[in-house]
């Protein structure tokens, strides 16, 4: 998506340890009509599935899902990073580990929120080793649901998690994804 | 806001130690075309401001923020809990104590994302105590913006935050004001 990646590098910042900052317009601070446009793009995509849910991880994640289930006129869910005192209930569970933050969480969705009449797009705001996505896949394949695709704002396709699924045969779409980033500057896969 | 009040009556769930549980449909799980309405009735309210930043707290309070700053036509921000590799730079910083969690947090928003310029609205789903709301007010005035109000989706009116808040001649604009609540049933401010 052009706009989108006319703001990557326009306003993205890569720091070390392959982290590109996004948070003056994708999170953080978040650029509402970017984002707007960036659900557009994403339903013109899946528009033809039968979306019932989608989900999502928080913080970053969120703003993004809500905005693409308001164009399939669905719910959103977003699995929390922590038990907290007001999930209460039997819930879906599946390990994550997050290279960005270098920290082991578990991802939780209450079981309530996911059923096997959900078809589930899943969203997020970067795919890079796929840790995040790959346990959202798990837990919509624990409520036995169906999983019609994965809608990515920025994949690092020089991590290994976009192409590996993609193999699998899931739909990966992704409004754009970097080949090559360092301090010299950011590399669009065509 | 009636559609909210009717949803809260119908899914919400009251469980001990005061916690009104929304996970159904206003966190976790997100019933986006009511957080719409939510937005439209906020918009209402503020329009007449000239509203350049909507602020709230990850993670809950995100999706609300951006609907409402997509009426603005301005950008959201979310105050963060924790410093992450992401966050580099000045920041605002300001101490929250959960009372529903039972931890304290530090909420942060780095200095680049709120000016002298901005005029702020804040935005979250609860008030209760008042502790996130005061701390987002106080990182408006560590920078120099301007308050011009307070929109919550749902305050537990039998607790001191908002009222306290009103009384310092704060606009807290709430979409549902709760006075009593317990396992007998929700009572709400006419």
């Amino acid at each position: 998506m052009e706009l989108l990646k006319e703001t990557i590098l326009k306003k993205g910042k890569v720091l070390s340890g392959d982290v590109l900052k996004v948070g003056s317009f994708l999170n953080n601070q978040i650029d509402v009509k970017l984002l707007s446009a960036m659900a557009d793009d994403v339903f013109a995509h899946f528009k033809d599935k039968k979306v019932t849910k989608v989900l999502t991880v928080e913080a970053s994640g969120i703003a993004f899902a809500c905005f693409i289930a308001e164009r399939f006129s669905c719910d959103a869910v977003f699995a929390k990073k922590s038990m907290t005192t007001n999930v209460d209930g039997e819930t879906f569970c599946a390990d994550c580990y997050s290279f960005t933050h270098k920290t082991a969480n578990k991802l939780i969705v209450p079981k309530e929120y996911l059923s096997e009449k959900d078809v589930v797009l899943v969203a997020d705001d970067f795919l890079a080793n796929g840790q995040a996505v790959n346990a959202l896949i798990s837990i919509i394949k624990d409520a036995g649901a169906e999983l019609c695709g994965v809608a990515i704002a920025i994949e690092k396709g020089f991590q290994c998690g976009g192409d590996a699924l993609r193999n699998r045969g899931v739909d990966i779409y992704s409004l754009a994804v970097i080949d090559e980033m360092n301090a010299g500057g950011i590399k669009f896969r065509a």
